[in-house]
């Protein structure tokens, strides 16, 4: 039903849905709620009148997405893996493309070194746990949801999203002070991500690796912590950072094979 | 057929989409864009399966409020009213209960007056025009919106909604200054209505006239600038603060009729 209702509404522009989001205490990555609320009004009027279904179920559908305000999460972690994937390939660079953990290991991969993953541990996430849980039933870092933050969005972007403290555990003026930490290991500014509360500044966009190396600045990520148990699922949300070992490992991997190439840029 | 669905519905929790909207970047009088995103999720599923009418009569429903994210502003005028209204009647009490304008006059009443009025002539509001409209077609300071600051929304909520600057001029920073400025002049704060840049503090809540009085501090109004010219409607939105002249007539007036009753609480 939600796919035949957005088939006849057309494509939702969903880099303008998150740009609105951060506008509206979004940090795209554990806090989805405007986002999730822009994306039912974006598709409400079509749903309504559309004519997909009986009204019940397409009140289910409604109610469904109302019920869970991540909803979106999947949606700009799709629309992320798209950016990324866009900076891909270009030949010499230090860019992170990509960052997940699978539960086990931490794995990131350069624009400049293509498909090959680099891997460190996974670390242990810092965090609060729901309900009777805690650090006892916590798997290490586990997803692919750090691609938002490979986009300049989740815990680069928690100074827009001060009230996602109480979900991932801090304080607000800590939670700007690790927006700003991360300028020191980005390329760029985002030009359509804002943090009101900075003057409107873009988020901090385009990890750099040989920046991490060098400045010792790590990736911080906001994040769900999975049950250690399978079938167990969520059992809290915190703060975590990317381990140092990948990118060290990443860095001197690019440094070998441009070193190795007979036209590399150092001797042009 | 809106108030068909709200019947069938049930009432519908304004303060708590209020205080949430506030954690969205809402300052509830000229931000409500989360607030009108909250509600039609509130009322979404009942509309579309509640079977008020045809289909395509309900989407129209649905695009007519999100098409204006201000809808919302006029619950919270309504609801602000009713807890006003609820802190009214209150013998020899300074706090503020109703500031209002008529394009002309600026009013005040105080909880321990009753219904008298304390007028001073409407200030100009300080803002940013819509289109090609200037300064030369604006009305002085004009509407019943100022009951939002008068329960410690709009201009003192700023804090919580950095991203109204776009709208009514200034900067973020400014926008957290006004809101601690108002802690200066307000009796407590809201329990409810929390600003997550300050740690989750509460908006300034409850002008005590005396205290504006007494500081020189006046309180801080964010508005719709309305046009001079009878239909030409709203021709920009701005910052504006109440004249000091309503609150020293009205303390004045309240200090006369104390020392005139009898059994005075000073004598006690």
């Amino acid at each position: 039903m939600l796919r035949d209702t957005l088939r006849r509404r057309g494509p939702v522009d969903l880099h303008s849905i998150i740009a609105q989001a951060l506008q509206m205490g979004d940090d795209g990555h554990n806090r989805n709620r405007a986002a999730t609320s822009l994306f039912l009004r974006t598709i409400g009027a079509e749903l309504i009148g559309g004519g997909a279904g009986a009204d019940a179920d397409r009140a289910e559908v409604f109610r469904f997405i109302d019920s869970n305000d991540h909803f979106m999460l999947n949606l700009v972690m799709a629309a992320g893996k798209l950016m990324a994937g866009a900076a891909s390939g270009v030949e010499g660079s230090t860019l992170v493309t990509t960052m997940a953990r699978n539960g086990t290991e931490f794995g990131i991969r350069l624009s400049g070194t293509g498909d090959r993953w680099f891997t460190a541990p996974a670390p242990v996430v810092d965090g609060l746990y729901l309900g009777s849980f805690t650090a006892e039933d916590a798997n290490p870092d586990i997803g692919d949801s750090a691609i938002t933050e490979t986009v300049g969005l989740g815990g680069f972007a928690m100074a827009a999203s001060p009230a996602i403290v109480g979900f991932v555990g801090g304080t607000a003026a800590g939670a700007v002070q690790r927006t700003l930490a991360m300028y020191e290991i980005t390329m760029t500014e985002h030009p359509a991500y804002q943090i009101p509360i900075l003057e409107f500044r873009g988020t901090p966009t385009g990890i750099d690796a040989a920046l991490v190396v060098r400045t010792g600045v790590r990736p911080q990520i906001n994040t769900g912590i999975a049950g250690r148990q399978p079938g167990v699922g969520m059992v809290g949300a915190g703060l975590v950072e990317a381990p140092m070992g990948c990118f060290v490992q990443a860095v001197n991997a690019l440094g070998t094979e441009v070193a190795a190439r007979p036209s590399s840029p150092r001797h042009a």
